[in-house]
C-alpha cells in the first residue's frame, strides 16, 4: 500500500467542465506525467517540467480532498496528464468506495489499468491529428473491449476538435466503437490568453462553428457537441 | 390515428441546450398549450396567444422533420409548452420507434400520459417559487413513480434557479426523489435582450453565481449545474 501517486493539483469542489459528466459537482485530482505530448495540451504543466508533482499516498490525497472539500462533495475526477500511468490510483479508488464517493477518470486510452474497472465514469479521449500524436489502434481496441466487458459503470468517448482533419478522425473513432456515447468538444488554441471575457467570445465562436459543421453532417448524428464550461467561466486559469 | 397535435415550431438539427442530453444533436418539435404560466417562461409564445399553433397529425410532423432534417438526425426533442397535454404524441413516438429515432421530452410533471413510457429521455422540470406556480406534490409523486417503474429509458429532474428561495425548493425536490439524476440550471430573466453578446455575459455571470452557491452547499453534492448552451450561442432567438 505504499504506491505513491505523483500529484500536481487537488482542488474543488467545482464543476466538471467536459464530457458526459459536464456540470457535475466534483473535486479534481490532477496527476503528473503523460505518455503523450499534445501540441495543444491545456495541462502541459503536468508533463513539461514547469511544475513539480508531489508523490502522495492515496491516504494523503484523501486527507487533502477532505481538507479542501469538507462535506461538500461526493464525486472526484481524476485527470492528468494520463492518470492511467499510475498503479497507486487503485488504492485511492478503494478509499472512495469505502466512503461512497463516485469517481470519474479521463485518459487517452493508451495504457490499461485494472483499477479502471472500479471507476464510475471513464472518459476515453483519443487524440486527433491536430495534437500531432498517433493513435495506437490495437491498444485502444483492447482498452475499449475491457471497458465494455465490465459489469457496472459508464464509459464514453470524447474527441477535441480543432479542424476538418480532426472531424475525419472523429468519424473513424465513432465508426470503430459505434455503441459508445460520443462527445465532440471544441479545442482551445489560445492557452496564453489572460482575459476570460475575450477567450470566452473566441471559444463560443469556435463552438458555433463546430455545432454548425456537425449539424450538417449525416455521418455524425448520434453525437453530443459541447464547449468547455470551465473555460467559458474562468478562461485559462489553473485550479478551478 | 386522427389525433392532431398543436405545433408551434419544428426546427433543427441543432444542439440540445439543457439538461441530461445537453449537447445532443437533435430536432425540436415545440407544442402549443400549457397548464402553467411561469412568470419567466422563455417560450411564453406557446401559451400567451401571440403565436398560433398548427394542428398536425403525427405523419405530418414526421414529414416536416424529414424535410428540414434530411438524413442529418437520429434524435428528436419534444418540448412545449407542456407536451404531456397532447395524447397524439403517442402516434409520433410510434413513428420514431419504426424509424429508430431516439426521443426526449421535457415536461413539468403535472400531467401523465402513458406514451411517456416510450420516451428515451424524460426531463421533469418542476417549477420553483420564482415562477409563481405551485407544485402539486401528489401529482408529481405519481408521475415520478410511474417513470421509475418503467423497464427502459432514463429520466432526470431539472430545476431552473433564479434566487435563494428556488434553491430551497430544489433541495426539497432532490430530497423527495433522491436517486434521480438532478440538474440545476441558471434562469434567464432578460428575455427581451436582443444582443446575444450582452446576454451571454449576463448569463455566465449568473451561472458563476449559481456554481459558487452550489459548491458551498453540503446538501447539494450529487448535482449537476449547467448553463443554457443555446442561449450562450444564440441569445433569445427563437427556432435555433
Amino acid at each position: 500500500m505504499s504506491r505513491k501517486i505523483p500529484v500536481l493539483e487537488i482542488f474543488g469542489p467545482t464543476v466538471q467542465g467536459e464530457g458526459i459528466v459536464a456540470g457535475q459537482k466534483t473535486m479534481f485530482v490532477r496527476t503528473g506525467g503523460c505518455d503523450y505530448r499534445c501540441s495543444w495540451c491545456d495541462s502541459a504543466f503536468t508533463w513539461d517540467g514547469s511544475q513539480k508533482p508531489t508523490p502522495m499516498a492515496a491516504s494523503e490525497i484523501m486527507m487533502e480532498l477532505e481538507e479542501k472539500g469538507g462535506n461538500r462533495f461526493s464525486h472526484v475526477t481524476i485527470s492528468g496528464g494520463n492518470p492511467a500511468l499510475h498503479a497507486g490510483i487503485a488504492d485511492l479508488l478503494e478509499l472512495f468506495r469505502d466512503k461512497g464517493i463516485e469517481s470519474a477518470v479521463e485518459t487517452q486510452g493508451s495504457f490499461w489499468q485494472d483499477w479502471l474497472l472500479a471507476v464510475d465514469d471513464v472518459t476515453i479521449s483519443p487524440k486527433p491529428p491536430s495534437s500531432q500524436m498517433n493513435t495506437d489502434w490495437s491498444r485502444l481496441d483492447t482498452f475499449m473491449t475491457r471497458l465494455s466487458e465490465r459489469q457496472k459503470g459508464n464509459h464514453s468517448l470524447k474527441i477535441v476538435i480543432f479542424n476538418e482533419e480532426d472531424i475525419t478522425y472523429a468519424k473513424q473513432v465513432h465508426n470503430r466503437y459505434p455503441g459508445v456515447p460520443f462527445y465532440l468538444q471544441v479545442g482551445n488554441d489560445d492557452l496564453e490568453n489572460p482575459d476570460p471575457a475575450h477567450l470566452r467570445d473566441q471559444l463560443l465562436e469556435k463552438y458555433e462553428w463546430l455545432v454548425e459543421r456537425i449539424m450538417e453532417d449525416e455521418q455524425l448524428n448520434h453525437v453530443r457537441v459541447l464547449p468547455q464550461i470551465h473555460a467559458l467561466l474562468w478562461g485559462n486559469k489553473q485550479g478551478v
